[in-house]
């Protein structure tokens, strides 16, 4: 099968087919999509060598189990032992010796077939589109913002990031009827807010309201350092983006104002099929464009343009 | 008067009697306790030039209410404008134009006399010493951690630092039934808190336990990034000393393990006052000398060795 692999270059190869273990199942992947974390990690992130990709939809071709066959599927990325007591809480996602597709551990989703374990999956029903069951796990990781974080209706938000992440983010959010501010750099992603009623500011633009709910969704230093200074006293700091580099952080300052900062990360995928399902969650302005699996390196170099939202792989 | 100055040099200085305002009382301190703060500000914390000391309990001399007159009094340092949303909604201790007790645009306590708004006042039962006292304001700012965080008696908890403020949250945290250890530098100090049937442990000793709550109490650097180690995954880290440089922090594993970070700093009184009055909090063996108020300068001295714990200056 065809894969795309990163070892210290990003290469398109041929490999031999993954063979599913016990209570795994085989998929043929449908259609995938490139995060920004996939270009990250061909800049070093996470040191991961292999098969690329996390987002991802397919078909169960192989199975032990007569119910999963033919099955369209998505899946939950974060694969865990099974018996710690992340696992065992239904925290898989925070199992200290877990494997994480195309992130940590294990190949991705950017090949014609990969193996998964059969818990991991979630079947697709079939009102969602390839094309928009893409973005299930994107979207749970956005969702994950709401288990961590008790957003009010009376809350002030800000987002700053209008890239994929941001964009997302802001569609879940809005769903809370919290007063939503998304500050980004490009009015050509902000308008596509502004069309589903969210306020919107260039981040340029002098900030002076206060905010008792600030997600980071722009994945730069300078983001973070100014959406310090748009949060309250006793406001919640969302912190959505990785960024490579450590940060300098100015402690007294979260002292004295008692803000609370939190890590996110991968979400439940429960909630994002619901959305999408009860069509809560519009995707598809957010595709810039979706090219064969063959051209995949075509398609890595469209994702890495600041102006591109979604690139989609399309294997059918 | 006399009071303890700090403007560049700390001095003890003759100065006027402050004039209650409308709404003020003076009152006359009977006992005040020297604070980390109070050293930090004498190296340039908060920029603050002014009579020092926020930790007092004394007598009320003069009102116009009759209520107070006489009565024995603790005061909540920040003092509010009474109007903005974090006033009205019982949070004076993040108004924006807030002024604070001997560390922000009012003089502090370490005078003979100061004068004060009705509003922050409690009054204290007979029960509670003078010596007692003195420790309502930074039990307050302990009991702040409980409002901020839902510490269940399930909890694996880690406070790191054994000084003045680790001593009290300890003592604080233990409270609610969770497993908690100390870890600090002085043999002496984790001893007192070994009598209470707290565990403990030496910084430098390998902790491979991890933590769902850590307290960061040590008001090093050094104690911060250890401390960071110790968490779980989606565990909560508690700030609680300011530090005066902007601290490093790796973000992208705050993220990936969604790490909350917590600042806290000053309490309510109310909790604080019912905690001492109900015995449940023991402070004597946290005072290491009471010195006549005339040797303020010695005091502070004593104050800043390193095995010293609390200092009292008594006015009596």
């Amino acid at each position: 099968m065809k894969a795309l692999v990163f070892n210290r270059t990003l290469q398109m190869k041929e490999m031999t087919e993954p063979k599913p273990a016990e209570d795994e199942v085989l998929i043929r992947v449908r259609m995938a999509g490139i995060c920004n974390t996939d270009i990250e990690i061909t800049r070093g992130y996470m040191g991961f060598r292999g098969v690329l990709g996390h987002e991802f939809v397919g078909e169960v071709v192989a199975s032990d189990r007569n119910e999963w066959m033919g099955k369209r599927v998505v899946a939950d990325i974060n694969l865990g032992c099974g018996e710690c007591e992340y696992c065992r809480n239904g925290l898989r996602r925070h199992c200290p010796q877990r494997r994480v597709t195309g992130i940590l551990g294990k190949d991705g989703a950017f090949a014609e077939f990969i193996a998964y374990p059969v818990t991991n999956l979630f079947a697709i029903p079939d009102s969602i589109s390839d094309e928009e069951a893409v973005f299930i796990e994107p979207i749970a990781a956005a969702c994950e913002i709401l288990e961590q974080v008790h957003i009010e209706p009376i809350h002030r938000v800000a987002v700053v990031g209008d890239g994929k992440l941001g964009q997302l983010i802001a569609r879940v959010l809005r769903l809370t009827g919290c007063r939503m501010t998304v500050y980004g750099m490009s009015e050509q992603k902000l308008r596509l807010l502004e069309s589903l009623g969210i306020e919107t500011s260039l981040s340029e633009s002098s900030m002076n309201e206060k905010y008792d709910v600030i997600v980071e969704a722009s994945g730069s230093t300078s983001g973070f350092a100014k959406a310090l200074e748009l949060i309250k006293p006793r406001g919640v700091f969302v912190l959505k983006s990785t960024m490579h580099e450590a940060t300098s952080i100015n402690t007294a300052s979260l002292v004295i104002d008692e803000i609370q900062l939190i890590g996110s990360r991968c979400g439940r995928f429960e909630p994002a099929v619901r959305l999408m399902e009860n069509r809560l969650i519009d995707v598809k302005p957010l595709i810039s464009g979706i090219y064969p699996f063959e051209d995949a390196m075509g398609a890595f170099e469209e994702a890495k343009k600041s102006a591109t939202l979604k690139v989609l792989l399309n294997f059918r």
